[in-house]
């Protein structure tokens, strides 16, 4: 059980950024490759006013917000960089309506989300699909259970993506629905489910997807320690039965401090490696490697997480090696 | 359209200190002048039980709070410095009463802030007005509208400073009434203006501080980014016809994120630089360079955004110069 | 009035943990030593999941909790960095009620306190009581007031402690009941006690620890800057009165910003100096160096604080001699 893939959260929401150019990001991808990462997944291609590429579709679009010029073409850096260090490079699709998708109950939101999408992949598909890279397309929609509208959303975006690309291959990274969700609260009709819930939720889900859905990495932070093997195990076995590999989005950060978001205990990333291990999944992927365990964080601790993660697994490399 | 000046933020209320000696901050001031830098505007002379230099006035007048002697004249050493790299400074005055400004409706509150101000301005001038560097008044208040008592505030304190001090200019750096103002919430009667309500409330202010006032820099981050323009522009056309010259104050912090405050992204400090440009205005300065946008910050993501600024304007200095 | 000593909080529940490994650990004694400490206090032995040694007795105890086990025994880390540095280690005992002992009224909750932790410390004996850096115990229940049960529990772990370990002295530290406890608010009953209340309930308090409680240290962040002093005082001479040295536990994190915690402004640091000593109180010791004050800290502003404390008391050390 290695970590082999890491989000790029550049247009991001709740991450401060840290303004990297292109030399840097190619440092950070240096180090990303030192420690086992052959895949990135860009986690989405636009957020309110700023777009990773300049996307006609997402200007069409867009109606709250009048979109920025990006000053680089994230798509296009990315990509050269996941060709430069032989990595495999997914692209995320965007997730319009700023509503968080905890609440969703409106299948006609989850259809407009869908429509969109479907555009913006065949954009993308025909501006950047040829690139050697291009593995696959990230469905950048968090969920956590089986919402009317929500399988019929990646239905109509696995199906598209699939068929104008040649095949490739699918991810989705939703989350546990446990104590840690909804902010922690029980408010807002939300209330954790059991295993034998999830389960049930999930059986639905797989089994709709089936053949749609190539990978699927839950997100391990919203979970008691304690109760993590049991949701992945779960997990795992009702993907496996529906042609779905399960790996495991290994947060990097840690959701039990008061200011969101340091780099994670070392101890809690290894307590959730052996949970995902223990529960018969292989490959690991982390939300994310440049802020919570790059040598060239903003966050100091997270050098000590590269290092202690390389250490362990006896990787040569350590954090000081990138200064 | 180029950052010319930045804020020094070191007696502060909502920003973690740097405890920077008088080396420190000397490489900072280097790295100011790289950038372009050429004036510092100290954002207030006293906080709470702590002061920038060794007042009687604020001793004097303080009640709640016993003043602590500080360990360093930090007027002093902001002008040694200033005067070391051929830059101006500006001195802030006191914001005595603790409760925001923005709620604000009592114009006795005013009248004694006034007061005490007048007496901190007639202070300063003995002390350190024959000082090179000091170049003119920072007026601390910060306001958004048209208060009961606000243009009186600024009438005294500002004919006051010019008057002993041989007519040095003032500066004031007021915030638009925008969506994220009020800590973005609709609570204790805020509402934000629009463009015309704005342009309605400064008509007064701008023409009864006509000759008093000389430069006014709006704080940019209290309003979307594509309403920015607008704002500013309708500032700048009412500033020049009263006389008063419109700079922005680029905040170089991010106020979209879940902590306060990291630096912001560079792609939003452009979008800002930009919608300056567009509004006619011509200089900028921000809060602040220090831990926001200085390869000395204890954020590194502000060296990136030290970079990135450089880059962008053809500016040979990179913060690993620096190091 | 000097720093002598430093709380070790790496089983930590409100403080990101820096992810070092034995090799950074090492590096950050070395610093604490040149800046004069030769104490330091591991302020807890376990805390959810994770333990700082490998326990049965946690094991036996915890029921909401999986125990992980530690990748490195910290307690044994800790004692030969001690050792090396020829430094006083202490030993903390275990606060297994996750409920914060400020609204603690229940009897039974403290008699179970006491009955867990005198097993922990019979085993921490049997383990660890004969190497050579071992001090003493740090009793690490946080109270501020006579609360029902409290000096039960403190004296049923005093006395086993130093009965089984040939009496070995015990340090507290506990909270002034000021402002700033509490979270700032009123609320849960919450109300502050004056020097005077302060004064009554530790007279009953001290009285009854005498003999078992060797040293005290309040730490000094919960009143106003300019009440600390009068706060300090009062309950030092209370506790010469009963036997107990009063050092004080100088919290070198800043309580006034907006996230939880940054390194504190060093005026503030030095204004808690001057009060503890205007007090008569000739030791201090941190919460905590490796975080707040480090050369190595994840927070850079703590390195500044580093060189701050050492220049002004001519101590040669500083951290760029660390980097």
């Amino acid at each position: 059980m290695r970590l082999t893939g890491t989000f790029l959260d550049e247009i991001s929401f709740d991450i401060p950024h840290h303004n990297w150019g292109v030399e840097e990001w190619d440092k950070d991808f240096q180090a990303m490759k030192a420690l086992g990462i052959k895949r990135v997944i860009m986690i989405r291609c636009a957020n309110k006013n700023f777009m990773t590429y300049n996307s006609d579709v997402v200007r069409h679009y867009s109606k709250d917000y009048v979109m920025h010029t990006p000053p680089i073409d994230l798509v296009d850096m990315f990509l050269t960089l996941a060709e430069k260090y032989d990595m495999e490079y997914y692209f995320g699709t965007w997730h319009f309506h700023q509503s968080s998708c905890r609440t969703w109950n409106d299948p006609e939101i989850f259809r407009k989300e869908g429509d969109i999408n479907i555009d913006i992949i065949s954009e993308v598909q025909e501006r950047y699909g040829h690139r050697k890279a291009f593995k696959g397309w990230y469905l950048t929609h968090e969920i956590c259970a089986n919402n009317a509208g929500t399988i019929d959303l990646f239905i109509r975006q696995g199906e598209h993506a699939k068929k104008i690309s040649g095949g490739k291959p699918t991810l989705i990274s939703p989350y546990f629905a446990g104590v840690k969700a909804n902010g922690g609260k029980l408010t807002n009709g939300y209330r954790p489910l059991t295993v034998e819930e999830h389960t049930e939720q999930w059986e639905m889900i797989f089994r709709q997807l089936s053949g749609v859905l190539d990978y699927c990495a839950f997100q391990d932070g919203h979970v008691n320690f304690q109760e993590l093997a049991a949701y992945h195990k779960a997990t795992r076995i009702l993907a496996d039965k529906y042609g779905v590999e399960t790996w495991s989005n290994i947060e990097s950060f840690d959701r039990d401090m008061p200011w969101l978001f340091p780099p994670i205990k070392w101890e809690k990333f290894l307590w959730k490696l052996e949970s995902a291990e223990a529960a018969g999944i292989k490959d690991g992927i982390t939300f994310e490697f440049s802020h919570f365990m790059s040598p060239h964080s903003m966050y100091p601790s997270a050098h000590g997480l590269y290092d202690r993660y390389c250490e362990h697994f006896g990787i040569p490399a350590r954090s000081k090696d990138f200064k």
